[in-house]
């Protein structure tokens, strides 16, 4: 089993009310492969970077079963470069810098070894690059998961946007970003909305205060963790999408109740991404750790009530 | 078994995005005996009402077990009155109008017929007479339960509120209220601060978002049932309160086990009280419907996950 996934691999220089980075990697496909390489036995990366990249970060990845073949190095050209500062509550941020650089450029091209990935996972970026993937494989991924966010909702990218999202099976998206791309304040409304729009299954991120998995006339809520401090929350929903596509490719399952455990693993790596800089946490990570933070997760919701029938 | 509780009875006039009520019956005693009464055989109310308060209302709270006994009912005299106006996101509200009337001269007595209840569950009034309520009981209760909010968190009440804050054993409030008393952002580091007031548990109510529950370094979160709509948030803290007092009363167990059950059960309650204006919704309900709501909680957070220890 093999997971695709397409996504910036980029520097970030962040703020917290706990501390600053300088440049430090990030990136939407670097947090999801690092959170899936806990659970995918490959994970293949399309993604562009310049040749200003830390290459020892790309060769971590390799060490944990990423495929990088797909990173293609854009000779004297710059890497993606954002900086963001978070208040507070952590879930407004203000963008500091965004230098495009080599992403201006992209032109995802998915190699012939990366053909025949079961399950396909479009981290969040431009829609008309997300399609270009799609487009180039020879056969379909068994399951494909879009992430995306409300820049793309803007009129222009709609189209392209709406077209993604038409042909994919599982979309992630933010609260906020349920209720813009449908229209509907009520979550389980816009749900419904938004499922009409094509995918069979929604995934609503509401941070701090869990996730819900939305198919047909079912619903699953998972919490997040309730922490002592969130450290700093960049890159979260990617390794969240990550570990959840991961999951899903490990055990071979892409049933509504199987995704409910791959929530489970994603909200618990999440977890993780949160309690330090950049990927650092995810880089010290144990399997164990992740199990035991699992079990915090069961310990949190689990209730036993008998209903009389 | 028995439950006494403390709180308005009152009149409410409400504006919601989905329409408007003229005087309708509200406050909080309310609210905590409708719920409550689904579970306890026996809710005894302290309040007080004017001679301008709809009789049949407490007609019908006798028929279902509560003991108005404790409502005082003042001549010539008008019931406390609250108008207000919520938004679109429910969560927050204008008062447009407090007419106290005769909570102004509140001064709740215990009947003598009320001494000997098991729960006694404080509803959201000034801590100086929560204060009051807990001095005329001839033995302490198995549990004490407090409701309250941040209009007692200003310099006049503070230093009550911290008085009857230490002499409780389970205290709800919401989580910006949560925040304001214990000056952390952090949930979990303001629950620990506040369970160092005196509380053993502690509540953190945070509407859509479910509802988190404090003992000692153990935490369980129960979501809240995505709504199709929330119609009417008026009253649901207290129903909430209600429910989760009255199933501890019916079950006569109050461990840290029992509480995770009663506070889905609570759950369920304020999941019906948002559907239709004010009282109404709590009026109609059966015990089926209960049952079949806490099953919907059950499958909305259930999965099953093995750990290999």
């Amino acid at each position: 089993m093999s997971l695709l996934t397409v996504g910036t691999v980029a520097f970030d220089a962040i703020e917290t009310p706990f501390g600053k980075t300088d440049k430090i990697v990030g990136g939407a496909a670097t947090y999801i492969a690092h959170s899936a390489s806990f659970f995918s036995k490959r994970v293949n990366i399309v993604s562009v970077i310049g040749d200003d990249f830390d290459m020892a970060e790309l060769e971590l990845l390799r060490k944990k079963g990423v495929d990088t073949t797909g990173i293609e190095i854009k000779e004297g050209k710059k890497s993606f470069f954002w900086a963001g500062k978070y208040h507070l509550d952590m879930n407004t941020r203000d963008t500091l810098v965004t230098d495009l650089n080599v992403l201006m450029e992209f032109n995802p091209i998915v190699p012939a070894s990366y053909q025949g990935s079961d399950i396909l996972l479009l981290g969040n970026i431009d829609p008309n690059l997300q399609i270009k993937v799609i487009e180039q494989l020879t056969a379909r991924p068994k399951l494909i998961i879009l992430d995306t966010m409300n820049f793309w909702m803007t009129p222009a990218f709609k189209p392209a946007l709406d077209k993604v999202i038409s042909m994919v099976d599982v979309l992630t998206v933010n609260d906020a970003e349920a209720r813009e791309l449908s229209n509907e304040y009520s979550l389980v409304k816009a749900a419904k909305k938004i499922m009409s729009m094509g995918p069979e299954y929604l995934i609503i991120k509401k941070g701090e205060h869990g996730a819900l998995l939305f198919h047909e006339n079912n619903v699953f809520f998972a919490p997040a963790l309730p922490l002592e401090e969130v450290f700093d929350p960049t890159g979260a929903g990617d390794t969240f999408a990550g570990g959840f596509a991961g999951y899903l490719d490990k055990t071979r399952d892409i049933s509504f109740d199987n995704m409910k455990r791959a929530i489970i693993y994603g909200s618990a790596m999440a977890s993780f991404c949160v309690e330090k800089f950049g990927t650092q946490r995810l880089k010290e990570l144990t399997h164990k750790d992740i199990e035991e933070r699992v079990k915090e997760f069961i310990d949190l919701v689990q209730f036993d009530i008998e209903i009389e029938d």
